[in-house]
């Protein structure tokens, strides 16, 4: 017995906001679209759900097809529902971020899609709402990377301090105190230091350092026990 | 032309976790399901995504049939999308979290169903994953709250500081040093103090403070310009 036959049935989708970091500017992965409508014009990638999958499950099979890469960190950023985003078929879409290390990226070459890095400040026009949800997730990941130490997942293996520094600088569109910064980053216990140094930026060099994944875990597994920092948002 | 004819279509539902604080607890708003299935079961209140409707008006229809209030403060909280979340059909359901004064709360009394205000740690049995729902937008109020000063939206218009810091400790499950905590708060601009005070809780009293609308807004607006904070999650 269909208790709900009177509800309106929608299309669901996902799109992903894929954010990497080359170093220099944050970047997201768009891809040329390749399906109709709007075909061959730039888009976040994306995909239907389908019958059988939760829209997380429909989520990573987008992401692991068109990077390679499995487990990779994921999280919802926000659903763009308006009845009209797409003209010819109501689809309400879920979108999700995604962070990864673009040295682990494998650029994935078929004849269906074409993919590019784009700096999150210079992107082409996309199709439909999905500027809005760059700008979205870029919110969302905002937010995120102030409670939790997300942005480590845009890191490869062995970084620097400049690196991470630079990292923050871009994700928040800010420019840091970067000896108050390598104090506070220092003192979390994030880190351990290598006896290697990285000589390409400098000609003294900076020492490269790797995540301290125990730590890393606790802290981004610890929901809580954080009190509300009222001067946060007034620096 | 339809190009999305083989892609399967799912019914859309909102379901919204209504927060109110009386003072001593953290309280939600449940609601004795009024439809089949599950007809007569505590739930969250909810309904499905009208064809004209985005999610987020559909929300904010429930939320006025059900609490008679409009222009509330109301977040999106994840989406519940797993194909077996409802046995008989396929509902994917858009969660929202909400805060309300529960003294503008008005107690909206229909035939249709029957509303009640739970504690957020004793609240009974619920259908579906609503108790699953209830837990993540926990976790989002917290996330949330601990970068913006939201809390204040279940404040009533005059309150203490005492309040401040029970509502805190009630929503984070900790217990502050109410010391600390009371400075942070009055350095925060937020607050403008009432000659009034209120003689419930002492014999000497606690002065009545209001919020400074203006640098709410600014906060509450403000996106960004914040730091990550380090140790947040570690204290």
């Amino acid at each position: 017995m269909d208790f709900y036959k009177n509800e309106p049935s929608v299309l669901l989708a996902v799109d992903c906001v894929i954010f990497g970091f080359n170093g220099d500017s944050l970047d997201i992965l768009l891809f040329k679209r390749a399906i109709e409508p709007e075909i061959n014009k730039w888009s976040l990638p994306g995909g239907f759900v389908q019958a059988e999958e939760s829209p997380e499950v429909a989520a990573a099979r987008v992401l692991k097809k068109l990077t390679g890469l499995g487990n990779i960190y994921v999280e919802e950023s926000a659903v763009f529902g308006d009845p009209k985003r797409e003209s010819h078929r109501r689809v309400v879409s879920i979108t999700y971020y995604a962070l990864i290390d673009v040295h682990k990226y494998q650029h994935v070459i078929t004849d269906d899609y074409e993919a590019r890095w784009f700096p999150l400040n210079d992107c082409p026009p996309l199709i439909f709402d999905h500027e809005e949800m760059i700008r979205v997730a870029k919110g969302r990941l905002r937010s995120k990377a102030a409670l939790y130490p997300i942005l480590f997942e845009l890191l490869p293996e062995k970084f620097t301090l400049p690196q991470i520094a630079t990292l923050y600088e871009k994700t928040y569109d800010i420019v840091l105190d970067r000896r108050n910064f390598n104090r506070k980053l220092l003192g979390s216990g994030l880190l351990i230091k290598l006896k290697e140094k990285d000589k390409t930026g400098s000609r003294r060099g900076a020492y490269y350092f790797k995540l301290d994944k125990k730590v890393y875990k606790e802290k981004i597994m610890s929901f809580l026990r954080y009190l509300p920092s009222w001067n946060i948002d007034s620096e």
